[in-house]
């Protein structure tokens, strides 16, 4: 039987530590502030928005949200994202994506200011990744996939890792991250060959997909580490992820649950890169 | 028996392909223009800049070289580097790199002109390739890794690719283009685990790590198609790639020979690059 790794006290473990930097910094009369930006009131974009409050409440981080129009213009936008890049007390700023059609990203990834970029927005950040120089940001998911491993001591130096789906936001800073730590890392995708066979040479799967319980045992070896990045809806209308975790429990040797794992963790790295954006913005 | 494939016969249908695009832009009085930057008198630097030379020449792109002192400051460096970007005749910029130490890589990277940045040294053209935008440009190296798999009719979508090394200048790009392309890539390198068996599930292996010869059959599955992209000087003296070519020919389907693989094939991609730069900079 394998073990379910939540991700909450990974989540607990991170914030501990974060309480104690942000008591430190708060010494120095510095506070650390995160400021999101939203368009329009999403329902996906307002629930992860309380979760982070929540958790940037509990450490002590300040939160500023700007609520920006759905019909926003694109002109109006970027002067709105000028004023927060320019506002000193703002450390780190998150801008909730996709954004409406009538905004161009391609524009204003560009524009927000790289070192206040604490979800890994503006091409710089990500370039960083690929460059494996860790002066930037990673994407919040992504990192807290590697903070699970590191909480549950999953080693990831010459393990076989494969990265199911490569989307710009999971699959792909993934396995750039993962690549960084010295990882063997194979990218699937939706034009895949044989992915059960590939799947399951690989010590640690961290499936990214989308799509319901698509995953089973089939695809995992004996005693592999998998996680579970997807957040779906199945047919009863209940939260599930990316794998049938119940077909695979027998099978794994640790798999995160959803909700409970990766999810849980998302908020506590948003708030580790606010603090650490603000330590740079202060050369501490 | 497997089959030699040479660069040259790809590198002359880039360069057919290129003669006729400029004789066309000529025609509206477009010249395309390369400026080469070399810093100090590096021997591989001359023998290249000699090769893109020809190969500008043979096209009818314009070249221009400047050298510049071994022991420059990084600002006049940069001074120049910022006349060139602003010098409207030239539409492609080439900086052979490592630069010498008392450049700051770092910061020279980002003020080449992302337009005229035809090896893909800024890390805007780096974050295009891990987006998947083919607005920007490839470092020519990967790029004509790319060029060669095409010419020879090696189907890249689906199969399952494994890329030895993870350089900012080909092994990670490539293995991004490769992926862009729809293959299942794995991406290994000094710390991978059991990497005869991973390499030898590959259709196709590219091996770019500087090694001579350390690569033999017993990495590769009958009948793979095999890309060497090491130059190497072996103990007789002799050029030689990261592949034992001898051992491996009759195990593989195809696979390039050092000299006259790769690296018969970069300039005409640097060239192709120019003129790709030249029409977009015309709006062509």
């Amino acid at each position: 039987m394998g073990q379910l790794i939540k991700g909450k006290p990974a989540a607990d473990a991170v914030t501990v530590h974060l309480i104690e930097e942000v008591k430190n910094l708060k010494r120095k009369n510095i506070i650390p502030k995160l400021t999101i930006v939203r368009v329009g009131k999403n329902g996906s974009d307002m629930a992860y928005e309380r979760g982070a409050t929540k958790r940037c409440n509990s450490i002590g981080i300040e939160i500023a949200i700007k609520e920006l129009p759905e019909d926003i213009s694109q002109q109006s936008f970027i002067d709105e994202l000028k004023k927060i890049n320019e506002d000193s007390t703002t450390d780190g700023i998150m801008v909730f994506r996709p954004l409406p059609k009538q905004l161009d990203e391609d524009i204003i990834k560009h524009l927000i200011d790289p070192n206040k970029d604490v979800d890994c927005f503006n091409p710089l950040n990500m370039s960083k990744l690929l460059e494996d120089d860790n002066s930037g940001f990673s994407p919040c998911t992504a990192a807290a996939v590697i903070e699970i491993l590191d909480y549950y001591k999953i080693k990831i130096e010459g393990k076989r890792v494969v990265v199911i789906g490569r989307s710009m936001v999971v699959g792909k800073p993934l396995s750039l991250l993962l690549l960084n730590r010295n990882a063997t890392v194979t990218i699937c995708h939706s034009r895949t060959q044989k992915m059960e066979n590939i799947c399951s040479q690989a010590d640690i799967v961290v499936v990214c997909i989308g799509k319901s319980k698509i995953i089973n045992k089939s695809y995992i070896k004996s005693g592999a580490a998998v996680i579970d990045v997807g957040i779906n809806v199945d047919t009863n209308g209940a939260l599930c992820g990316d794998v049938d975790t119940e077909n695979c429990i027998e099978k794994v040797g640790m798999i995160t649950p959803v909700p409970g794992g990766v999810g849980s963790v998302t908020t506590s790295i948003l708030a580790k890169q606010v603090v650490m954006a603000c330590k740079r913005q202060n050369n501490i």
